[in-house]
């Protein structure tokens, strides 16, 4: 999976529960952090996208648990945007644990005008950049507003 | 849907963000809020589903966001177990807001020891408590272990 | 402690941790909900505070846990504003299960403007309803704006 | 504050709340990664310490908040074992963001039995490990078990 972005978490005590494990919902968290991460690497941050007016929603999540996670685990989050168009997008996560699935899961969103929250396309330069391969330089579109 | 089992939550300030809504991750803990309390209705509850050995793995969840939920927001979590075979079950919920669609989902269930946690079958007097409509009296199955 | 509000949570398996309690960061939303409890029964609500524009922000807390507080646990949280004057109050804060003491607390909160968040001085209003007895009805400076 | 010890975090969007900036018992959170993580650099870790016996329970926290945190900020969090004595130790901190103070804690805690949780002293090796400065090498005391 070369052209996946990949961000580390370490569970923390607090995302345990009584089970022993990390909780379920600590994984949508790490979903976000883990998109937070990758926009930062191809589109200037979730920070910069609101800037410029746009505002993204989640409308959907999907999370399938293969493993359990113990508290202090190091998790790689794999990420990617697998599909960007009209007003929407979708990434994939693969959440590994010494090169051991531990999660799959999607999530869906809706680009809004930061303002109002009205649905808007996504923008081409962000597009480009959601779907270019982390690493890889901005193309021209998304420098220039 | 007459035969969904009904859970209120009121939306908690720390669970909004700085988008002004509740974060998606809550709803998450919404629906196992509502699961619990399904359980304790029809099965006599979490706890003692533990005692008689079985411990419970959620090992899948889908959520569909419709409409944001703010702060103080009462909110009607609809929950059934829509299935109970082999050593899973399956629970589906919508989430209402004054009537309105707000969200709706699904979580997937294994059963195991709750000792070793590898997965045993979901126990008869478990399907037909997980099955039955809530506010009806327990098979016999049920309160003869 | 008759002049108390009281509030009542069920711990969420969500808030529990591998030590098999309740985490004690939990408490700290716990405390929340009581105090969002006790300000919509004498004074209209936080929402309501917030329209006549102030905010109340949280510039404290201290908790000292005697007990832990299990899975499914019913926990009464006892609440009063114990202080309100210049720009700043403090709530009170007992969590009972059973009669028996699980943890203390308080909370200190400055209020400021809703749009600005500068300093201002709690209305006179504001301080009637927090330190007034709950169940008794608003002094007339909080129904006249 | 040369002797503290440096733990980074950045706040997650889940972490932010209406109010547009990281929701006070977030912090309890980040209190919580920045103590195991010192643990780690001057104690082998939390796991390691329970392997030993010892359980470590959180008695009591108390927290300063001087400014607001907002989503994506990078914060330091200094922590030191400020004392351990009898059953007990406690720990300081200071959260900063770009040098600046943003928030001012401390928490409590006893130490006990890992299985029966009843208070049991802190061990000599361990109060040699909770009071030196991280990146020394640990006394002999804590090497050998």
């Amino acid at each position: 999976m070369d052209e996946w972005f990949s961000h580390t978490v370490r569970v923390r005590f607090a995302e345990t529960d009584a089970q022993g494990i990390a909780h379920h919902a600590s994984y949508v968290v790490w979903l976000e952090e883990a998109r937070v991460a990758h926009l930062a690497a191809v589109a200037g941050g979730y920070t910069a996208i609101r800037e410029r007016g746009i505002e993204a929603l989640t409308t959907g999540i999907e999370l399938t648990y293969e493993r359990g996670a113990a508290f202090d685990d190091v998790l790689i989050v794999r990420v990617r945007c697998a599909e960007a168009r009209g007003a929407r997008f979708r990434y994939e996560y693969v959440v590994e644990r010494d090169g051991m699935r531990v999660a799959t899961g999607s999530t869906r969103h809706a680009t809004g005008d930061a303002s109002t929250h009205r649905p808007i396309r996504v923008p081409a330069w962000l597009v480009d950049d959601l779907l270019r391969e982390p690493g890889l330089p901005s193309a021209p579109s998304s420098v220039s507003p």
